[in-house]
């Protein structure tokens, strides 16, 4: 029989249809934060995260594992973000954290490293550079680009919330620049901080095809009821990362448990005004 | 004894007078361009960068190796480029080309990744998110970071080259910005192309105090006689970046010897311009 391989879009629809969930769960794995008993074992970033995902896989839509966290413990940390890759279930959605910005053939070797090499499903994207630096990755047709438009963090308004000449602000026309990408390749989407409620329609509107990467519930503070309140598509599209608040809800042997009562509680409170 | 470790500005100011070049030579390390008979070796990214390092460590103020043709190749392309870095002579800054831009604990990692685990001099940077993605990065005081404002590709212009209401570039502001940061940690540089001489001014005038890391001369076809004529500072502080055109001068057994040349040849030029 030939090897089926399931697209992003259809991962995530299943997902959506078997789980309920728009969650999506961002393993920034800190080996500070993560319990002490499993900081001496060999591999503590997988082993924590394996538990994590035993306990959650049937609550999320995707997995998020956030590069950085894996790229600072050197060939041992990416040893470990391969594994955790491995591990997640075929049907759920694994976006790689990435944010990788550069063109041409570099842009190509960043791709084939999430995608070829890692074998992730969907990456997150800078676009300071232009679609020089998505288009390589768009390439790929089942897989899908969250490109960053505006982020959750208090100095994005050092660029992203200026105005253009136009009247347009930064990140509209960012979003605008997704929307063309998308048109041509159907698997371009974006990053919105849940933290600006307030611009949330103006980036649904640029974008209505897209699905939504949003940041900024949980610790930073971000509202879902604002958010969805304010998104002008279908709510489905509005994926909702939360990392800390489930990934160390304990820091003692009940952390695993913790996290899953998290997740059921992040999903009912999406739930609650995705389906309303 | 105790042992003695060399800031950026250090090892920049040593080979410059070492050298007397401000050429960096980007180890974008393209397995299939490099010469057939080193295709087979067990290590050939690694191979080929020896013989280009030895051919032109006396030529250069820096390398700058790309940091996605390693990760594409997973742990044994990262354990080739930890290998590279290791190799190059310590006088002589090492610019890992990353274009990493997130925040807080995330920046902090990726700092870690690139300056602990990996021991380069600078990185390159994407500031989109604003100084947030930067700052985790300039607390190592003895490092140093060039921040994109405008780049040498194309599409360049779907964002950089508009303006603000204000009247100001977007790539003007970024500048601003990136000397914000300069006056506070005196360690924040930008990458400024060579393909838009026209804007070099702008850029130099706003981060006078900085480094300037300069693509697009060479295959992209920039010009170092026009760059320089527009360069408002001392020319010494003009970084120019060539890849290919020194990589793969030859893809025969003579390519180290032509690549030697090479350097040589865009050492001249840049010098030409420089000293006058």
């Amino acid at each position: 029989m030939p090897k089926v391989s399931l697209s992003f879009k259809d991962k995530f629809y299943k997902s959506l249809t078997n789980n309920d969930s728009t969650l999506v769960v961002g393993l920034d794995i800190d080996d500070t934060k993560i319990p002490s008993y499993l900081r001496h074992d060999k591999y503590p970033l997988l082993s924590f995260a394996k538990y994590i995902i035993d306990a959650t896989y049937d609550k999320v839509i995707a997995y998020k594992p956030n590069s950085a966290f894996f790229e600072a413990y050197g060939l041992k940390g990416m040893d470990q973000l391969s594994q955790i890759i491995h591990y997640i279930p075929k049907e759920i959605p694994v976006i790689l954290d990435v944010k990788r910005g550069d063109i041409g053939n570099t842009a190509q070797r960043y791709a084939k490293a999430a995608y070829d090499d890692l074998k992730v499903d969907a990456v997150t994207l800078n676009a300071y550079m232009g679609s020089d630096a998505i288009i390589p990755f768009c390439e790929y047709k089942d897989k899908y680009q969250f490109v960053l438009v505006l982020t959750s963090n208090p100095s994005a308004n050092q660029i992203q919330t200026y105005r253009l000449e136009n009247g347009e602000y930064v990140f509209e026309h960012m979003a605008k620049e997704v929307a063309k990408l998308n048109d041509k390749y159907l698997n371009c989407g974006v990053v919105v901080g849940a933290t600006r409620p307030e611009h949330v329609g103006v980036v649904t509107k640029a974008t209505p095809d897209s699905f939504f990467l949003i940041p900024g519930i949980g610790a930073q503070g971000g509202s879902i009821k604002e958010v969805l309140g304010a998104c002008t598509t279908s709510k489905n599209q509005c994926l909702f990362n939360v990392s800390r608040d489930i990934l160390y809800a304990s820091n003692d042997k009940d952390f695993a448990n913790l996290a899953s009562k998290k997740a059921i509680e992040y999903r009912q409170e999406i739930n609650k005004y995705r389906h309303s």
